[in-house]
């Protein structure tokens, strides 16, 4: 059996990454051979978990052909999310909590998606299916991912089994998810050091939604006017990933973790596509999405028919 | 919470009826609202598990959207082979063991495809999973199922957990799995009585290969030449779909199920695809395909590849 490499989405966040590792580790114990890897920069946040936990941050690959014919996806399914050459390889599996999209194999697969919060809480299903032991730090990576995914619980994204699985992780780990949860939350949010450049694809992900190109970054800070500071030039940056890319619309993100709203700047030839779909007045691009915290559940779905109807 | 409509392929098989059934008896013991249904006529062999089992037929349905707003999926993705009004309503859970294609949702969802024979048997694990005993009535439909996907265990499509599970049902079902078995195939392979028609739509799945629009029809036998008598008759009926449905190839599948081969009728713009496909060449339309008895693993990626190429 050659080997087979499992990695999440571009702009890796905290899921991806640990929820590579942790099924990798999983595979390992069940006799595959398999090698976590990732496709882009480890964020603050991630970073963190991964010193917390000692655990080394996956390979960074480029392409994924030239070295395996075989891969497991994790955290995302969506082509335009994944390796650049995902369509000269064979996906042998999926383990993912997003809608389905883009995804087409000629062969049958292995593909686990659940409406959870979190791919880590899947995992925590699959550990327990195969009868396979959690090791500490791996149980520290998923708790990780579910902390972050579900910004401590509060996202309308986190189900019961996720705060569950959180907690039998927890104990694994020996840490404690609230006080440890918001140190690495905070991690993830000194946007300071971070160009403009760098802020509007440090969690960007690409979406075909009915005819239109979209992209929707996302940052979480504890002080939106920090961000907004720079709202001029982080329009220009946009500005130009627009014309680039070719994108009809897009959505920043800023997510305030502490109060659970967000701010967000909308730009492309769609921009009002945000007005329709959240109900608000776009002021100098801008609007205040109140308790929105969620790309996935509350801002995709709503783009999405939006930019259909 | 409303109910929900359980469901497989149009052109039913004995997997997609009874894995809607079984579906709907273990969400019905977890306390859901579901009902299992059909998108077409009975066929012989599904005809004869019902009666042996004593489990009515599931009831007809022409459309899905007029009665409820959201539906499960089993053993099929594939938005052609679906109820016509599929995109009117919400798809809630799939559960399949085919390639995933010309599939999209805009929210997170259940979807859970194992590369395994039959989707009786992942709901086998599904009953396990969540602590439910399976009924004498619907462990023999789910055996019925395995049986007729799997050929008796003699297509390359049918796993180790596929005989496992095989064996497990046929205890709680009290038959034996063989002597049952070759009854109900045998049951499925009366053809004497259908017109050329219905020998072509019996079972047979519409398929986007590339740009190309591709019908695979199968039938089963015992006596391939008493088919193939047919042929001109089979031709035009095949001619006649091929112009309805403005399809590019239409691949008739003869299966004997006592030799495990198969012989195909190939029409269409594109029926040379088939000698590119398997290797062979096509006479007056025909060619023997040795040792070819699987439509998703022996046929389709095969002709996928072809017609890509």
């Amino acid at each position: 059996m050659t080997k087979t490499l499992i990695f999440g989405h571009k702009n890796p966040d905290t899921d991806t990454i640990c929820s590579a590792i942790a099924y990798a580790a999983l595979k390992k114990e069940l006799g595959d051979e398999v090698e976590p890897v990732r496709l882009g920069e480890i964020n603050g946040e991630t970073n963190y978990a991964l010193n917390q936990f000692n655990v080394p941050s996956p390979r960074f690959v480029q392409s994924v052909s030239n070295e395996v014919s075989e891969v497991i996806l994790v955290d995302h399914n969506e082509r335009q999310q994944s390796a650049d050459d995902i369509d000269n390889v064979k996906v042998k599996e999926v383990i993912d909590h997003h809608r389905i999209s883009n995804f087409e194999t000629s062969d049958p697969l292995y593909y686990r998606a659940e409406p959870v919060g979190c791919t880590a809480t899947i995992l925590n299903k699959l550990y327990k299916e195969q009868g396979v032991t959690i090791q500490k730090d791996i149980a520290g990576l998923m708790l990780s991912a579910i902390i972050s995914d579900s910004l401590l619980f509060k996202s309308p994204t986190c189900t019961e089994e996720d705060i569950t699985a959180a907690h039998e992780l927890a104990r694994i780990a020996e840490v404690d998810p609230q006080s440890y949860g918001l140190e690495m939350l905070k991690a993830g949010t000194d946007l300071s050091s971070k160009t403009e450049d760098e802020l509007i694809s440090l969690d960007a992900k690409e979406f075909t939604m009915g005819a239109k190109k979209v992209v929707v970054a996302q940052v979480n800070t504890v002080d939106t006017e920090e961000v907004l500071i720079r709202k001029e030039q982080l329009e220009s940056a946009i500005k130009n990933t627009v014309d680039e890319k070719s994108l009809d619309l897009f959505v920043f993100v800023i997510t305030d973790i502490l109060t659970s709203d967000s701010t967000i700047l909308s730009l492309g030839d769609d921009a009002k596509a945000a007005e329709t779909a959240f109900g608000v007045k776009l002021t100098n691009n801008t609007a205040v999405l109140k308790g929105v915290v969620s790309r996935k559940k509350q801002i995709v779905p709503q783009l999405t028919e939006a930019l259909q109807g």
